[in-house]
């Protein structure tokens, strides 16, 4: 039994330099990228928000053609997310040079009929208040995972708390779960953030990998060592949702299946930033998916 | 049958501090890390050099109680090396206060008769001539690591190059990879390395743990998330120590026993940093270091 992956977030148009070159307005978002990746392992409904008169039909077309149901992806009045970046040469930084949020600023995330009986779901990084919006309309709700930001740790944090005590899994960077948990030692802060609730955090770290941690285990995956990086937009998002792709099409939610869909949302990762945009998970076979989750995994093997 | 591991470096006294408190002129330098490190898996032959007056009998007798040969330990006119520096409360950087080289300023390396047929040598971070002096001294060297640092590959950059022609794995960090050979990317880097000579080259990456190179493969040795850092000095000559060691201990330097070794290394590294200096270190039952080396080979086993 496989179930579809329901995503909730943002749909946007990102203008991005890097010293491997620029793209103008390329289809982008977090929702995008958890939905491109997780839609290799599972059916995805997205619910997102975008501008009733600038979101081009071939974006929406190229959703469906990879199994994204789109009949949550709200077209308001207004332009779509647009973000505009710069990455340092050895891509450690980027600089937001441009953010308009237009019509993402109202999002209200409705959710179909058809969706109400989720059992696994992404909620992406939005306020928080609308996370638990999302969350209460989902009574069926088996594993839930959840993103945040600097801003809602900053801003909204008793609305976020509330958040993290439901959710199944929250996923952060390193510096998300210090200023989450006032914690730099990883491994405290997992134990502080896993206190709030979840029964599994996963604590990313960049091009070095990710780290999840549930009460009485840690697991460790590695970034893939490239010999090029082209552009590392949405790669956070790219591991989440080839992770969440993953445990909803097993329909499995255990340590092991979490520690698996980890190795393929790395493999999902290391594709994604080989390219720009989301360009690089359009075309890839499931066969080059297993191909490098099978190169992810002789990483750290003794043996080879 | 087992080797024993021939060891060049300094023997100094660090003054440390860190959120966790202060040591003054504790027992260090790196070939004092390494040898402790290393003599858990295989006897030690240490070259390094001491003031005449001011090096106490204990810390030679502390080094012969953990089977480290002191014969090559020359004392010579003058003080003993001293390091004095201040870490970040996030361990993220460090400061050096005072470095008053003593009689390491013009260390020359002279091996003992009975070193001379060594097999397993860790040159540790001195300047490329004499490392090239050692490496013309021991006609037996089957496995030569060497170390480096910042100043060698700056400014004796043909010296270095020589080294690394004429040994068998490379062991830097990331600054030291891209300062070697321009490449911002891992991959690269090694690469390049590998081009130089070595059939092997170890890029550390702080407490994300270490990168191995060979022509054909990678491996990666994640770094324990702790939940306490005491004192981060000497992890990477831990590290080095407990690998080279253990090829020393079985004789061996195929990919797999590297892996292995690394993994003891890590292991090794996980409870120096547990404690000021080389305390932590002297105390390990060999059933600890064996229960953390699972500890972080389960870290990255999806099995559990």
């Amino acid at each position: 039994m496989t179930s579809k992956l329901l995503v909730v977030g943002s749909v946007a148009f990102d203008t991005i330099q890097t010293r491997a070159g620029k793209v103008e307005e390329a289809l982008g978002g977090s929702a995008t990228y958890v939905s491109l990746a997780a839609s290799r392992f599972a059916g995805v409904n997205l619910v997102g928000v975008v501008g009733e008169g600038d979101f081009p039909q071939e974006h929406v077309t190229l959703l469906k053609s990879r199994g994204v149901d789109v009949a949550g992806l709200e077209r308001a009045k207004g332009r779509t997310f647009r973000w505009s970046g710069v990455y340092a040469d050895d891509f450690s930084s980027r600089t937001t040079l441009d953010t308009q949020l237009g019509v993402f600023e109202s999002f209200d995330p409705k959710i179909p009929a058809p969706y109400l009986d989720s059992r696994y779901v992404l909620l992406g990084n939005i306020h928080p208040a609308l996370q638990l919006k999302v969350l209460d309309a989902l009574p069926r709700a088996e594993f839930v995972a959840a993103d945040t930001m600097n801003l809602w740790i900053n801003v909204t944090r008793p609305e976020l708390e509330r958040v993290v005590s439901r959710v199944h899994l929250l996923v952060v960077n390193d510096e998300e779960s210090f200023l989450l948990t006032g914690e730099r030692q990883v491994r405290l802060a997992a134990d502080r953030i896993l206190a709030m609730g979840p029964s599994a955090v996963i604590i990313k770290r960049g091009e070095h990998g990710a780290l999840l941690f549930t009460r009485d285990s840690v697991f460790y995956t590695p970034g893939l060592p490239l010999p090029e990086v082209v552009d590392p937009t949405g790669a956070g998002d790219t591991f989440a949702g080839g992770l969440l792709g993953y445990l909803a099409g097993e329909s499995a939610h255990d340590v092991a299946s979490i520690r698996r869909g980890m190795l393929y949302g790395t493999a999902l990762a290391s594709y994604a930033v080989q390219g720009f945009g989301v360009t690089p998970l359009t075309n890839l076979t499931r066969a080059q998916i297993d191909s490098r989750y099978d190169e992810v995994r002789k990483l750290t093997s003794v043996e080879g």
